[in-house]
């Protein structure tokens, strides 16, 4: 397995749920009406806390600061595989789990922080700029790293004076809680040219649906049903992640996913906010995950982070992860 | 002919250019999710100078206060024309010119101020909640004005207590320089479930249009192409008047004209604000043009007046109204 370095240098931000309005003139620029900026790496997932919003440096330019924005300090830099040398952002996503072993948990154990977003087409993997000689020095050994150069992928080579390498650490310790509410989520893209066919709704549900679509609590106090939503435009691919009763809002026809009706359900780590500077976050689910083979999409955003697994395997996921926990105390 | 004293209670306001960012969650909202809101009047005309919104009271309430809105002070109430006995909303308009000799002189020559905003369907009559009864003394010797009550038409009927009337004061005698913009405009219907088919170019056109799409000067610095676009979506009719140039962009089968290719010519008012204090604006322009059986449409902003004219019949207007000038000096 290949991984690419991309070219984005990517921001990532928090955008406070009262302040969207004031954010929704640059937001829809940037989902309804690309050909306006020169951004080409946008996600935007809302969350109960906030909005997350991961862009490249010519998409931040559009945002305008304000009490409401808060901007991560680093720049970050986006990795993704490769499949037989080709970028696999044509072809159906099969999940973080192939990466546990060989990406996640090495730069979780020499302490490099990793933002993961999971799409249709492929995952992301974001480190922060500075980190970059360690990730290369520690996962060149096993995989191969290439950058596009002039429309061609080349081996991507440090300079001879960033060979450093932080030392190790142990893997970190901290088990946050898992909870997992209780809805269920797709994962879909859609052409381009047709999104316009649904910028009504999708205006509808990013934007104006804190009002008119409050959940119902669910029985269970401790797992309740969360709004969550997933938007990104990267390299002219889209990818949403939504909530299935979210879905019957859209058309059936428009929308791809990659096996029918295959519906996901949500791990959600953390209990308080987990701040970019701890380790390990990642790997303490996909490692036990890949173990058992269960493929997963792994999201996250400014607070907390977001695993998808298959409906039918919630229950042995959350299993596997208590008992982590259980061995952790 | 008849007139309608509709339910609406209407608020006239500006959006400052710069403002428009600030604006457009509730706009777009207004716009494009009325479902979301109860506003049943709401009216969007950009000009050079600004946004004007007219909008009632449920609409009025989207709209936060801020540095950029200016709101007039009064409350306005609507009018339109019975065709029939009927409200013609759903039949194409055909003009401020019918109403020039019953409605909008006999107003002037009482110093009723009167904003006017002639759509696809229909042309609305606003004047101040205040001047209703003058209204009333003033109309209904020569025509009947009704209300809706409980959906069937009934004559409206002013207590006893209010048949004061205002004194009887000159004819409006500031005649204010006349402009013509080259650009031509087009008067467009669309069908409310249709619109979310077009609804990526109309956001792009109403929201994102300053920055992408700079006019170039006209020859003559005297008469240059303006950017104007009103947007209106009343008792669930949508009414759009466009540039033809901007016309190109939309789909050419959604679109409703009221003849095929029919292009108008715009005629302006005022080279600075006219305020809402002076009378007769309407009137200057309407008279002479009813005089000579031209018809227009008739949209009044924040500022400024705009008359809309048969495209052949332009050069006759201009000459029309410089005589008028003229014979004022």
């Amino acid at each position: 397995m290949d991984l690419q370095l991309l070219e984005h240098r990517v921001r990532v931000t928090s955008i406070d749920k009262s302040g969207l309005a004031f954010y929704t003139h640059p937001l829809v620029k940037l989902i309804f009406l690309p050909h306006h900026t020169r951004c080409k790496f946008f996600s935007l997932t809302e969350s109960p806390e906030d909005y997350t919003v991961m862009l490249d440096e010519e998409g931040f330019k559009e945002l305008p600061p304000s009490e409401y924005l808060h901007v991560a300090e680093n720049t970050w830099r986006v990795m993704n595989v490769l499949a037989n040398g080709f970028s696999c952002s044509a072809v159906p996503n099969v999940g973080v789990t192939k990466i546990a072993k060989s990406v996640i948990a090495p730069l979780a154990e020499h302490n490099v922080s990793v933002l993961m977003l999971s799409t249709y087409q492929t995952d992301y993997i974001l480190v922060r700029e500075e980190d970059l000689p360690v990730v290369f020095n520690t996962l060149s050994g096993d995989l191969r790293i290439y950058k596009d150069e002039n429309g061609e992928l080349v081996p991507f080579n440090l300079g001879e004076s960033s060979k450093e390498m932080k030392k190790d650490v142990l893997f970190n310790q901290t088990v946050h809680p898992v909870l997992s509410p209780q809805n269920k989520f797709c994962i879909l893209s859609i052409d381009p040219n047709a999104l316009p066919s649904i910028s009504s709704i999708l205006l509808d549900v990013m934007f104006y649906s804190n009002t008119s679509q409050n959940r119902t609590p669910a029985s269970s106090p401790e797992i309740e049903s969360i709004n969550f939503f997933a938007f990104s435009l990267i390299d002219g691919y889209i990818s949403i992640v939504m909530d299935s009763e979210t879905q019957k809002r859209f058309p059936t026809n428009l929308l791809l996913t990659s096996s029918s009706g295959e519906l996901w359900r949500m791990v959600r780590i953390g209990g308080q906010p987990l701040g970019f500077d701890e380790c390990g976050i990642v790997a303490q689910i996909a490692g036990p995950l890949a173990d058992s083979d269960i493929s997963a999409y792994y999201i996250s955003t400014f607070n907390f982070d977001h695993a998808l697994v298959p409906e039918e395997d919630i229950d042995n996921v959350i299993q596997l992860l208590r008992k982590r926990q259980e061995s952790h105390r």
